[in-house]
């Protein structure tokens, strides 16, 4: 059953096992499965190899009925599908990941789905399919989900494969998957209740998201040790208390780990904050704790100061929701069961009354690429530095102050060999001086802690949006794309363009708003701390200096 | 005319050329001369080379008459010859330079008479001999000069050839040339003003030199440069201005140079402070000028502070005489031909009614040698501990500070990019808070000259002192030795030795004193300044703070 394919476009093997295709050509393909976007097959030339499945069409006589169709539909093939499955009404997978997996890497903040220190431990009903330690759950009918964009070439190419309104050949573009191109395409549909309802509004210069009228935060204590099954199983808890309504409720690491796989699924084009890190490296538990929490409060105000996060159901369900098991299974099902996830999101949205001009918005766009690539490598730069700073603060620095203190010791000592009267009051001063020094050569040691670490915390949280953003773009554009190259269809293409677009700009602002705010914060932080340091030095020198004057 | 030697000691000749030598041995000696303290002979096994020559004894028949009898003769022959020679009443060697010469190696301040960089500029008449570069006057008849000890053994074995009172077989030793052992055997005489007189009082514990009725000190302006020989030579010329005649007088390096080798042979147990090196280094020229200038404040302080060495003529003709040439001149050849050097100045001494108890002597002297000897292995360390700190702070710590403000400063470049006007007050905080990082880092570099330069300036002085100790208690321990071995002569010698003991106690005292005094007020001048260095900093992040509530 070879199959034929008609070449889209020239492919250049430049790897072992790839072959080089031309456009036109005819090739043969061994089988319609794809492996990660490959397929494999014989050139005309009677080269056999793998070539992506995204540069080719299979010949329509000889597409197969089966369901697995992944990807090798050619455009028209998939328009004259029905657009039934493109609301996943039900995901029962509660690990669902979404496109933004594996984006994150390097940074504390990650997202990606291993088995977490309490995991294994169940805490929901048998509803709930069992997962494995990488927890993937299994691909919805349309949207498959990847950790990892196959093709090195699928964006680049993907510009040249919206020649036509159609579908986008490339199933792990993320304007595939996020359900954008549904979206445009008018494929989502679902009831949207007044409740659920986002409203971006126009800015000064930006469209904005509507200003939350019920602002609140919440506070993330120290985290408990807990134990179940008569302490065969133990896990920390963290008791969180929303201003809103003041009442603690307790939540696991996993539950926020669910929490964000929601988030994730249900809003494509708003930047979720990545969770702290969830390895725990044993050794320095304390630490790990300490660092896991600082990050969930970093998460948590991301969470409660945007307009849209902060009022979400699953986002409530999380923070409000109490004890009673049967009510938090009720609606963590509810969640999992959100009709408005992915594409059908861009429905609940209300845009400002003017459209937005599609050129400005490109060029907003080109902007702020421009500068999440400015403020990724100086984030890169930065951390390292302070990395390196706070490195040499507790060894070097150290180490110096206390040599400087120890050899001040070394000489009081040496002097108090001179028993007189008159010397002891100097041995004893130049003893407490080497002391200070020694101190202060600790407070060196102890200072990153209080201040570059923090902004390292801040670095790791807008390297995880910084991750997130270029799926957030590449969603704007791709329906761009498919708008400016299709003008005969404007009127329903422009207005949904348009939605995605408002969407995109109201959180592109949102994130430049969280981002003066943090780094004003933070750096207002740092200084202080410095300056309490520096004070604290200085104030531990006076009081040598005092030593001085008494006992003369 | 091969001379014979009986051994006093074994001696085992441990680097090429040298031979091993039993006691009672009889050895050839090839020739009387010696070779800085070594002679050239063949012992009873045929081996030819070289031994210390304190370590034998010429036989008696053999003795040339030769006036070059550098060490040779047995004790009986020498006690037998006149002491006429023991007061050198003239010394036409104006840069003499005692026996503390060479013995502060390794520190700022050095005593070596190297060509200064004015010194082949005449600046006296005729009458004083030429000097070569290295200046080393010819040796006084009795008494050779030299600038290190040569012979390993010679501290130890010198008890050994005590047996007696008798002179020193070691002409090398310190006992020996400064006049110690002359004055002790009574062959000390001159002619003693009572303005001469240098009075020893019991202080509570320990004897001390009488304090200062007109006490007084000395500025040093910075040196202004001057020519002569119609520019052909140009010199630093420093002006002094002691308090006691508030008259200004204009000295060059070598007037200090001429003055110290004055004062270390008039005062064999006083430590005259050593004078800052002389070597310029050329390329840094403003710096070795201001810490030469440094060092004479240094030197000066201890100058005019030292009851003794403050008011003795030829430190008083140094502060006091004017432009006159001729005035000038006569004072100069006055104190070179100072009868009260050497072995004289005890003769100057006056002591306390009661005299002191050798054996609590004995025990300060082993007190202050253990105390000396810690103190200068902690000043090694202190001195090391230091410059590194120094090091550190100029380099790695500026570097540090800097690179931190660095990446602020780019952080704040690439968030200029959002040009929203919102986060412009950011902008320019942060890059504010970048140059205050890089600021910082410049202070780091400049502190150390402000608070650890000078504390190592003062560890530097105090190493020349501590290198002048040991000839110091070296003269007073061979006067006890040879007391303690000769009770028949108790006397006269017991009150020569308490003559010793007192000057050299006092002296310790005033070391202590003033080791006291100048300790407490540098780590006062370094704490304050430390202070005012960490306020300094506090200042500029509170600076830098401000920026960030300034455009909000």
């Amino acid at each position: 059953m070879a199959l034929k394919a008609r070449v889209l476009y020239d492919f250049h093997g430049e790897n072992p096992g790839e072959i080089s295709i031309a456009e036109n050509e005819l090739v043969t393909v061994f089988t319609e499965e794809e492996l990660e976007g490959w397929l494999e097959g014989e050139n005309t030339r009677g080269e056999v190899g793998l070539f992506p499945a995204s540069y080719v069409e299979l010949i329509k006589d000889h597409i197969s009925s089966s369901a697995s169709n992944n990807g090798l539909s050619s455009p028209k093939a998939i328009a004259a599908q029905s657009p039934a499955h493109t609301s996943h009404t039900s995901s029962d997978s509660p690990s669902h990941r979404g496109f933004k997996v594996g984006s994150g890497g390097g940074s504390i903040f990650n997202t990606s789905q291993g088995s977490d220190d309490d995991w294994d431990d169940d805490w929901d009903d048998g509803s709930t399919p069992a997962h494995g330690p990488q927890g993937f759950s299994t691909t919805p009918p349309m949207y498959p989900v990847t950790t990892s964009l196959p093709s090195r070439r699928s964006s680049q190419q993907q510009a040249k494969s919206s020649a036509t309104v159609g579908r986008n050949l490339n199933r792990f573009s993320t304007f595939v998957k996020s359900g954008g191109e549904a979206f445009l395409l008018g494929e989502a549909s679902a009831f949207v209740k007044d409740g659920d309802k986002i409203v971006v509004v126009m800015g000064k210069h930006w469209p904005e998201w509507q200003e939350d009228p019920y602002p609140f935060t919440c506070t993330i204590d120290d985290p408990t040790k807990q134990t179940k099954f008569k302490g065969m199983k133990s896990y920390m808890s963290y008791g969180l208390t929303p201003t809103h309504t003041n009442v603690q409720v307790n939540r696991r690491y996993k539950h926020f780990d669910w929490l964000y796989a929601r988030l994730v699924e249900r809003f494509p084009v708003i930047s979720v904050p990545h969770l702290p890190e969830k390895q725990a490296t044993g050794r320095f538990e304390e630490d790990f704790i300490s660092k896991r929490r600082k990050g969930l409060i970093w998460w948590m105000n991301h969470m409660t100061s945007h307009p849209v996060l902060a009022h979400c159901d699953v986002f409530q369900h999380f923070l409000t929701c109490g004890a009673d098991e049967k009510a938090w299974k009720m609606g963590k099902r509810k969640a999992e069961r959100d009709d408005l996830v992915g594409a059908n999101f861009f429905l609940t949205i209300s845009t400002p009354a003017v459209p937005l001009d599609l050129q400005e918005v490109e060029n907003k766009i080109e902007g702020f690429k421009t500068f999440t690539k400015r403020m990724d490598e100086n984030i890169v730069v930065m951390n390292t530095t302070i990395g390196e700073f706070s490195r040499k603060q507790m060894t070097g620095f150290k180490k110096e102050y206390q040599k400087v203190g120890q050899s001040f010791r070394l000489l009081g000592q040496a002097f108090e060999l001179d028993q007189q009267a008159y010397s002891a009051g100097l041995n004893r001063a130049i003893a407490y001086t080497g002391e200070s020094y020694e101190a202060i050569g600790e407070y060196f040691a102890e200072q990153p802690r209080q201040d570059l670490e923090p902004i390292s915390d801040l670095l790791d949280l807008y390297k995880g949006h910084l991750a997130n953003f270029p799926d957030i773009v590449h969603v704007q554009k791709g329906a761009l794309t498919k708008v400016k190259d299709c003008p005969k269809q404007e009127g329903e293409l422009h207005e949904r363009c348009n939605i995605i677009s408002c969407a995109t700009l109201a959180e592109i602002q949102h994130f430049h708003r969280t981002r003066v705010r943090d780094f004003r914060s933070q750096m207002q932080h740092h200084l202080r701390q410095q300056i309490s340091f520096f004070q604290k030095i200085t104030a531990k020198l006076e009081d040598a200096l005092l030593k001085y004057d008494d006992d003369q």
